[in-house]
């Protein structure tokens, strides 16, 4: 029953380009796209072509060994000021993620620590560390879905919001990642995919990958989830995560939050899937974490044959919100399952995150 | 700051057909369609031409009326015989909404309590009750209005969820109508209106009736409302109804139980503004609502350019929820705002109801 899923982020083969999957044009059509260029890539992120907190760190790793090769040719501190000025650049497309400014300061340290050797030797192990990078959200993924395996039953119920699966990631993904691993495992579960609007990615994504992978899966709108949980179908609610404060505040896709007071009314548990490169250790609460504003049009025009809203109507289109710890059952990482109280339990992720020198 | 809003039900000139707004073409265009068949009226009630509860009420009356005109030639067993016919059918086109089985069985006691008198004579007095029907309707809304008006102060955030305003009524609407109603005595408010997936309801009617009637409104998905309202925006919510249990259970559209489940969430009042025809007597609890179960295209395919999920995925689309009594701070009313325990301050309504005659 294992399935490959599409490879939605590599480096062409003459490793000039990432190579991903336009995740703008699913499910209707599966096509790659090769970017070469800053702008391209940045257009890539703030656009959505490639998204999700992991994917987007590891593509932004590759993006920015790519571009580092414009400098090839000069010296070293031409070299470091063009990789942090595209570091900077890249990591401007999106805010509240903490993967792509994770992921973009470690390729930084690659071509710091490095300083003094040939930039050909550099620009190796800035590619291998985005290979090294990719590798480890593999293994990551895979061991989330491990953990959180054993919160899932034969026969569960079980809603998701947004797209937190391979598309999401490298493999598995990180909230889809315990369905996926369970159904392969022989488990039968019925998946119940909130829409996510206004961008979809729980339609377009969620439901594309699930039921390629041969999971029973419903499509609901995001306001059905009250019914849904009140009716008895949902045992349990998987999501992923953008960004974790250190008290157990998550940020996620708009809607994260509502589903977890829906789900603690109804006494549902509520789980978050983080890697614990999605953990802030410089972030003490959920109130500083920054939410990306997004324009207007994604919620009145894009997808929609004609205007959903009058000429002019305003709209308010945060992209992500910020989930209470105090609605989080448990906190699934690569390393542990963290309950509450989570500055201690996520503390332990962090140090031992620490302690293997990553 | 008085403002007419477009008439969204009436007869003909010659009497012969149902003139109402195409809803389902707004915001886009305002178009008129006359309706004379009993095929074209159900169409027009279950594709959502015509909608809200109120309305639906109002509309079947009048459609009645002309279908009934159809035996006017031959004798009254055969009349009234066909006069319910056209009613099972009309009825038939959506189970929610108690006015529409209500307002349909009103239009059938005029024609029994004639019986014996001449059809023509019949047929003038059924006339006489649809227009009654939307008159009462007309002040309903004004009572709904002014008791509603109580509970809003200058500067107020207001939160609705799909559409309650003259749409779906008459006039003013229910949970609309407090509004509008606020903002003719001078009152600023700002209105936070769901956009109410799967048919957008409040996305383009709602902001289409607020921004026409020069209220600052403010459109939002479904899933932001979590948000919205944990940055203080939001003072209370109010919502309309289709059909009301004696024990204060509200069916509404689907999303309201969520949007109440946060509401007191966050400790923000939730209110129904309910038009006492639809409190159903019959029903004494919400577990006894039927909820029109609609088709999955509305979700993956209605309003888009492209199917946003793949082929074969399936949806679950309710139309409607209920929201427990105990969400539910009150239920305005046009005669009182009922507040709990609901068996007692609801069998007031219904009581002072019957003791009017109607």
């Amino acid at each position: 029953m294992v399935r490959e899923y599409p490879e939605n982020i590599r480096l062409s083969e003459d490793g000039t380009a990432v190579v991903i999957i336009d995740q703008t044009l699913l499910p209707n059509e599966i096509k790659h796209i090769e970017l070469r260029s800053a702008a391209e890539m940045h257009e890539a992120l703030a656009m959505l072509r490639v998204r999700g907190a992991p994917a987007i760190g590891i593509f932004a790793a590759y993006a920015l060994y790519i571009l580092a090769n414009e400098a090839s040719g000069g010296d070293y501190e031409g070299f470091l000021s063009l990789v942090k000025k595209h570091s900077a650049y890249l990591n401007s497309a999106r805010p509240t993620a903490v993967n792509l400014s994770t992921q973009l300061r470690r390729m930084e340290k690659v071509s710091e620590n490095l300083a003094g050797f040939p930039l050909s030797l550099i620009l190796s192990a800035m590619r291998e560390e985005a290979e090294t990078i990719q590798q480890e959200d593999i293994e990551m993924c895979r061991s989330i879905s491990e953990n959180g395996l054993e919160l899932l039953r034969d026969g569960y119920g079980v809603m998701t919001h947004c797209n937190a699966g391979p598309l999401a990631t490298s493999r598995y993904g990180t909230g889809l990642g315990p369905i996926l691993l369970a159904h392969e495992r022989g488990l039968y579960l019925r998946a119940y995919c909130c829409e996510t609007r206004p961008l979809l990615q729980g339609a377009r994504l969620t439901t594309f990958e699930l039921s390629r992978a041969g999971i029973d899966c419903m499509l609901i709108c995001d306001n059905m989830a009250s019914t849904v949980m009140k009716e008895g179908r949902v045992d349990s609610v998987f999501v992923g995560c953008d960004r974790v404060a250190r008290n157990g505040d998550v940020a996620n896709k708009i809607g994260t939050s509502g589903v977890a007071i829906l789900a603690k009314h109804y006494g549902i548990p509520f789980y978050v899937c983080c890697p614990s490169s999605s953990i802030d250790p410089d972030c003490i609460n959920g109130t500083k974490i920054v939410i990306e504003q997004r324009p207007a049009e994604e919620i009145k025009e894009l997808f929609f044959e004609k205007p959903v809203a009058p000429d002019g109507v305003q709209c308010y289109n945060p992209s992500f919100d910020i989930t209470d710890s105090s609605l989080i059952t448990a906190i699934i990482t690569e390393k542990m399952i963290c309950r509450a109280p989570y500055t201690v339990s996520l503390e332990q992720v962090i140090s031992s995150k620490t302690a293997s020198g990553r």
